[in-house]
């Protein structure tokens, strides 16, 4: 199972990673990573679906779509988007600056940038901070580079895991940041996910594109799409076991892991979500899809009145009741929803549960994680989703940064 | 043109409105409210989307289809949603009661709740309070209907217009309340509108969903779409006006009288918007369709970052500019994107606008009513609605309403 203490996170090998201050970030601190990969490391990636996807963004598929990279060069303080031209320009100056220290080809090297959106890059600070980096590479460089890439992160986020695959080990390690603009799309925030397993990159892309779609794809902060949004998926085959194939044991167990280290990674995130005091969970079952049991489960997610309830613990229902009710399931019949709040009934058919009592309501909303059951008793489908509530210091939070 | 001014209020021919203390709501004052019609007044009526439409709503949609109204009977404090089928029963308890009182027929009273969802209806304290509202209708109660129906509203909305019809003028005055879960869908809120024209049914609905389409339903507060929506156009034919007729020249003068008086009242609720300090009006231009630009307004008004941004005067157009993104129009082409927060052009060609000064974005922020324009480059078509910001006391008002 996948653990979420940052400390002691497994080192993959054929990864290190270094860090250094930059100054590009206003937070003090180590603010620029840099990640090498060994060469023949396979590599997959989603990215954001934003029409405004960043300089970063655009260089980094066009650089994958040429050649498996050597390096990932990440910075957190400034997203380069919404820069342009010349932002495209100042992210390929910032790939040759780390290809001609390490001494590769620049579209070896995939660029991610995470920050304020619409400020030029500051150049001169790559200069300096890329050679310390590089000097800073370690095979225990996780635990430092989840912190380098947090921008309003309040925590580092990081998971190990290791799965059993013919009696050997093999290891998935990854790091994640992100706590506002939160509600990816395809790909998500920004996540580091390496694993020491031999896998050809297209069905690595197929692994990573069934664990995104079950972790960073199902949660919400606040229901905006960043334009910076990637995932990467690295896979080193240093784990000396024979290469994973897509119709051999093997392939079930890495998606399974690397689903786990993704879902505890976009967990973190919520948890860690701008102003949030709650992890919140919302299952919905009893759909006649899986889209329409999404569709519903972000509309519940999305409604600031259903967030600020629990904030509030306050088990206002009606809220709950409401927002189900807008989410636009065509001819949904009210009479057959029942809704609860961790294990309290509190709507059956439609209206109030029977045997519900405010007291119960109040325990259940008092709890740091709830689970939201929502039950549309019309079909079979189900899907669950993360989210957090909405309170003072989100407000507090986004309306002073950058001011 | 319409006027906001709640004192001065036009009385309405064939319109007689009362109040009474129920003590269904917390806050002290009048709670109830009815509103009687002259018998032969022509009634149309628009009610919410939300599958889970609230007691009275199923009621009144029933009355209607039976007959034309004669009172309207309206309470605050207590929404009547989520009742199950005791909800229906109160609901038509509630009828009866007035109808006793006046000696019509109980069908033909149109009932409206707004208030918490989910608790029974107060019955007995209907009994007392029906009785004095009746006592004191009177043809200037229009003023103490609006203070009668508010709930978490800070200020009754109201707005009077007239028009000129064959040298003679045709009246129009409206109320409506609302401040939170505002984000209607076909309906709205509470609304109710009168004139002294003559106008047939149907027609009058043709005038009332046409204005509905441009005023409640282009507004948002929190996207959440209320249970309990719903807007009541009464015409009395006081006038002494021949009937208004589809293909006449009266029937373009009464429509775009109802729509200014509703929109008056729209743009009244989205100022007085649950913890909102400012009016944002959101213009979407250039799009390929009416639809693409709702999308792209209705995304950039939902989106929390957004509004934030708004409550600090924050010119922080990268938010902006990742809202318009993520909106999920296909093949938008980002660098034929213009956006503008009042005169200042803050982003051209999908960048920062080479004019832009932060002085100038700051000066457009600092606003207390403030149009933004999203010029899409893809066709003709355009679009505006209306929203506000997203402030501290937001969270307040809703972490502590009903707790």
């Amino acid at each position: 199972m996948p653990t979420d203490v940052t400390e002691s996170l497994a080192p993959i090998s054929g990864i290190e990673l270094g860090t250094a201050s930059a100054a590009i970030r206003r937070q003090p601190g180590p603010d620029l990573a840099v990640i090498a990969l060994r060469p023949s490391t396979s590599c997959a990636a989603v990215f954001t679906q934003n029409a405004f996807a960043a300089a970063p963004i655009e260089v980094a598929r066009r650089h994958l779509a040429q050649t498996a990279p050597r390096y990932l060069l990440i910075n957190a303080g400034n997203a380069n988007a919404g820069t342009g031209e010349r932002g495209l320009r100042d992210c390929e100056t910032t790939c040759a600056l780390l290809a001609q220290q390490v001494g590769c080809a620049p579209f070896e090297v995939l660029p991610f940038s995470t920050g304020v959106i619409g400020e030029p890059l500051p150049l001169h600070r790559f200069k300096s901070a890329i050679p310390q980096a590089c000097a800073a590479l370690s095979a225990d460089g996780w635990s430092a580079a989840a912190r380098a890439i947090m921008t309003t992160d309040t925590r580092p986020k990081a998971a190990s895991t290791q799965i059993c695959v013919q009696d050997q080990w093999i290891r998935i390690t990854g790091i994640a940041k992100g706590a506002g603009m939160i509600c990816p799309n395809m790909a998500t925030l920004l996540a580091f996910v390496a694993t020491d397993a031999a896998v050809e990159a297209p069905l690595l892309q197929r692994c990573l594109d069934r664990a995104v779609s079950h972790s960073f794809n199902r949660i919400t902060v606040d229901g905006d799409t960043s334009t910076n949004d990637a995932c990467v998926l690295m896979a080193t085959g240093c784990s000396g076991l024979p290469r994973i194939e897509r119709d051999g044991e093997g392939y079930q167990a890495l998606t399974e892991g690397v689903s786990a280290v993704c879902e505890a990674l976009a967990k973190a995130i919520v948890r860690d979500g701008e102003g949030a005091t709650k992890l919140i969970t919302i299952e919905v079952a009893g759909g006649g899809s899986e889209a329409e049991c999404l569709k519903t489960a972000y509309c519940v997610a999305h409604s600031p009145l259903v967030k600020t309830a629990f904030f509030a613990s306050d088990p206002n229902w009606g809220r709950l009741l409401a927002a189900v009710g807008r989410a636009g399931l065509p001819d949904l019949a009210v009479r057959e929803v029942g809704i609860a709040i961790g294990d309290v009934w509190v709507v059956r058919h439609g209206a109030l549960a029977q045997e519900y009592t405010e007291a119960a309501g109040r325990a259940a909303m008092a709890e740091s994680e709830i689970t939201v059951r929502i039950d549309l008793g019309r079909g079979d489908c189900k899907a669950q989703i993360w989210t957090c509530d909405l309170s003072y210091d989100y407000v507090k939070i986004n309306a002073q940064y950058r001011s």
